[in-house]
């Protein structure tokens, strides 16, 4: 295949924006979560992530990057200071919705009412879930990791509680996204649905992976 | 819609490979790479992630998350010692060798021999990228973060260069994956295809989204 070569310096020239989309876009599909937030004084925060990664399954672990305050960010500054988050998935009957949260808006402004997606709270869980995800995920802070080379940390919680709809695990423990209508993304702005492929069996050496 | 909740008591409980396969699922549609490394030796090795991340645009700086070694890890170890690393884009047409290369290999064979997918060498850089995929990326390792919370590890490497076909990048800078047949992956061992339901504006408060 014929290709082109674009080097750090090619990179290093780039108009901003281009530069941003192509970099933003390079990794491929990502997971694409709702991170709901509350400050002490009760104000509502509600913002898009599409950095969200697992780390680890015992404990149960999930992590995201963000940048710390260059401007106010305030999902990360209220999670800094309560303890508390949500994670709530993404399909396309909110997806408008979802994206709109992306605006910058005053810090006196819940994204919640801005978009009009519902807070949900309940089992006295500190942060709002959004009422309209099929997967809500409490999440309790562990750490922030700052990460030296260009002053993001990555968050990382402890899963506290995990809501879905019934029927959603496979008898394997595999929760099935595609039957949830979960989206993915790629960039900052473009939405995708997920058609699987195929399940491979374990791999092992000098094995022929079947399909499951 | 009616939830079951799973709390962190249910998950501790769990069986193992449920759990496992529970908490890797539980993210969503998840980026996928082969990550091609070499030992000051010259043995290669080639490993399936789904955990690479966008860092950061300027500096351009990708990611991906690594148990230390508690057991080998081949691809962490070669990357601290030689301090760089490929990571090649993953379609339909390699799917199966790149799945293959989950297995554990001993570590005197190379991940490369073993499925047959090609390995090669350009403009000097010292680790090898997989021929067969269309996006091959050229990292140089910036910062290895320790994760308390589980002994794992953030590998964060500097872009130094990308290769890939020609026309795939748009006129803002966005990749468009879906012509290059990119997959995704969810939980360890299921792939799927993405389809673009809408890209959107740049959203800003009080303004209706567009579609792009």
């Amino acid at each position: 295949m014929n290709k082109i070569n674009v080097t750090a310096q090619n990179i290093d020239s780039l108009e901003k924006q281009f530069r941003v989309n192509l970099i933003n876009s390079l990794v491929g599909f990502k997971s694409v979560h709702l991170v709901g937030t509350k400050n002490n004084s009760g104000q509502t925060n509600l913002a898009i992530f599409s950095s969200v990664t697992h780390i680890g399954s015992n404990p149960p672990l999930l992590g995201f990057i963000s940048r710390p305050a260059a401007f106010e960010r305030h999902t990360f500054e209220n999670i800094k200071e309560t303890g508390f988050f949500t994670l709530n998935q993404i399909h396309s009957e909110i997806l408008k919705q979802a994206h709109q949260t992306s605006a910058r808006y005053d810090k006196s402004i819940s994204e919640f009412d801005a978009t009009g997606l519902t807070p949900e709270f309940k089992n006295d869980f500190f942060a709002p879930f959004v009422k309209e995800s099929a997967i809500q995920i409490a999440l309790e802070l562990t750490e922030i990791i700052q990460i030296k080379a260009n002053n993001t940390v990555l968050v990382i919680g402890n899963i506290v509680n995990i809501y879905l709809p019934k029927n959603t695990i496979e008898t394997d423990g595999f929760i099935n996204h595609q039957n949830l209508n979960t989206l993915a993304c790629s960039g900052l702005d473009t939405y995708f649905y997920a058609n699987k492929i195929s399940r491979f069996s374990y791999a092992k050496p000098n094995k022929e992976l079947q399909i499951i």
